[in-house]
């Protein structure tokens, strides 16, 4: 087993009415809280009245911060930051998903800094300190809720970039799978694709004796592929959207990592294809993973091997392990696929005209790939390959 | 699924080295630090000459507190908080197994109490503050290392009783498995049989729609029996003893119990026996395991099966779910056995006598048993059946 340190105090508070303890985490916060959230799904869904409504139990005074957009944004953490400084702001709480969270977790870090936040994330600075934030999640997706991390796009630079800090853990995260059972198809869709992705992400490492955490992934990725059709077929049981928002959080909070890094290629490049055409996340995972994992699948065989027997229970009899390992990223493939996903990214209008951008993105922290190393010339042929 | 909050700022430092962490993780916590060890274990294997020398560096002050036993007493957690009080100590740093780190948290607790340390946990009173705390593990059992748990026995009134509280998780843990190649066969057997019983304890619950955890447990168990033989045979194998220390961590550190409550009636017991009889607790659980098991295999024969056929590998074929799951139970029996546990409270020198003493002392707190509910006869019958 490789050497390692986990760390994650969030306090995961999971399952129906997880909202009544709101005011108990609250309470040792001080009053003034900014509400961070999207756009209109709370308020159609009930979930911004129920909040408000714990909230002013308390006689807190509530700011607001509202309209955080897929891909979230600079320009609205910059608002939020203000915000914060000029009102004396003692907590964040965000409602919504990954894009709300990651947003407020730079507002909390921004609040405590004098310069541009934006130093922070693109220059991968270090803080010591940030306002505290806690997340009411409404979509099981980039498990945010419960890591340390945020990617934020600066549109102006067309920059969008991940940056991790233990003082944006949030304090508490509160997770009604209630709350995402009225999330559209699309986003439940993408969500999957992107909780799927996290845990690829970590199993491609070049760690040994690592097969107590395979298993872990393995055992995960099944039940996500198992609960998908059947949620999507009853896309408002409990339940299914239950053991989703488990996965999606359980996927990237450091239980299937312990000792092990992954590669983060296709992630890398996604973000650098995002950050310029504002393309949903999990879509462009979707199109990037299979063919990354075919670019990579020659240099070590066997992990596509163990993935595909594993999770895709491929027939291995008289094949080769590269055999094995391709049927196994086709029938990743053919599942997303299966789901309504793109495949290429034609679906989003990207041709080659900005490739060499989009290159140039993927690279600006050099050169990148923990299980298969990329360079310049190997991402253009993952996005050519991709078109 | 169930509604759970898991809770858990504990900085697990894992791997080959991670003493070289002591020093920075120590530096915010102040010059006065009370080392508690045990016997001379850390003396003869140098890992107490290691720790002065990191402590030393620093120009801390360090007072310490040895003789630590395995099931720890009040007495010595009392000469704890005696010197925490007089040299005001800033951070207790417990260097040890479970045993240690036990006294650790409760003079941590007992430090910032008024009263007696004793009332809070006989009486399982909460606290608002403890002493910090940081431990160097060198046995893989208990857990305790990545829990808020503690059990102190009381030799004046023979009570041995389990206390917790979030303020006395550990604030770091640094687990090498290096400390643990030098551990003599009888203590690292008894670590396994304890890190499997805190899984199966967990695993028998009554939630429903708990595949994914259940899976993670099964695949525990796998690995600790298929590690268990071969480090037994090359015990200064440093990956085998990476994975134990692994297992042991994971086993009670909330990563396998999300949302289900287990049993706990095989500890309550055995802590009822060894409060009076100061047997190990794990060789008193290899015994009494089993035992419960059988006595409840008949109330929900679906679970034993479940776990003969997943982790045993029963052929299930055109049995009964009850003959399955005896299979399994006699499976587990056999490999305990094979490690060289006892499987009979006589071995301990224990008969019918003191059987009433024992039955009052596991009833102290009320009926108990959340899988398989217990009351007095019950518990009588399997004593009986365990002498």
């Amino acid at each position: 087993m490789n050497r390692f340190i986990q760390y994650n105090p969030v306090k995961w508070i999971f399952g129906k009415g997880s909202i009544n303890r709101l005011q108990a985490e609250l309470a040792v916060y001080g009053k003034n809280i900014l509400l961070v959230y999207g756009g209109g799904s709370i308020k159609r869904n009930g979930l911004y009245e129920e909040v408000l409504g714990k909230l002013n139990d308390d006689q807190v005074n509530v700011y607001e911060l509202s309209g955080i957009e897929p891909n979230p944004r600079l320009a609205v953490v910059h608002k939020g930051v203000e915000i914060c400084k000029k009102e004396n702001i003692d907590f964040i709480l965000a409602v919504g998903g990954g894009s709300v969270i990651d947003s407020a977790k730079a507002i909390a870090a921004g609040a405590k800094y004098s310069g541009d936040v934006w130093e922070l994330i693109s220059q991968g600075k270090p803080i010591t300190e940030a306002l505290p934030l806690g997340t009411i999640l409404t979509l099981a997706a980039t498990g945010s809720e419960m890591n340390a991390g945020l990617v934020i796009t600066n549109t102006d630079t067309n920059e969008k970039i991940d940056w991790h800090s233990q003082y944006v853990f949030p304090k508490f995260s509160i997770c009604d799978p209630t709350y995402t059972t009225t999330v559209p198809r699309d986003q439940t869709v993408f969500g999957i694709v992107d909780m799927m992705s996290h845990i690829l992400e970590q199993y491609f490492h070049n760690g040994e004796d690592s097969n107590l955490q395979d298993s872990f992934s393995e055992i995960t990725l099944k039940t996500i592929i198992e609960t998908a059709s059947k949620l999507l077929e009853e896309p408002e049981n409990y339940d299914y959207r239950a053991k989703m928002m488990y996965a999606g959080t359980i996927a990237l909070n450091g239980t299937l990592q312990s000792g092990y890094r992954g590669d983060w290629t296709a992630h890398i490049i996604e973000h650098a294809v995002s950050g310029i055409y504002h393309t949903p996340h999990g879509g462009g995972l979707a199109i990037l993973f299979p063919i990354w994992m075919k670019y990579a699948l020659a240099s070590q065989p066997a992990r596509f091997k163990q993935l595909a027997v594993r999770v895709f229970s491929v027939e291995s009899t008289g094949k080769s392990d590269e055999q094995i390992g391709n049927e196994g990223i086709q029938a990743l493939q053919q599942f997303w696929e299966s789901l309504g996903v793109p495949s290429r990214l034609s679906h989003y209008g990207i041709d080659s005209s900005r490739l060499e951008e989009i290159v140039d993105r993927a690279m600006i922290r050099g050169e990148f790939g923990r299980f298969y190393p990329m360079n310049r010339k190997k991402v253009m042929e993952i996005l050519q390959a991709a078109l």
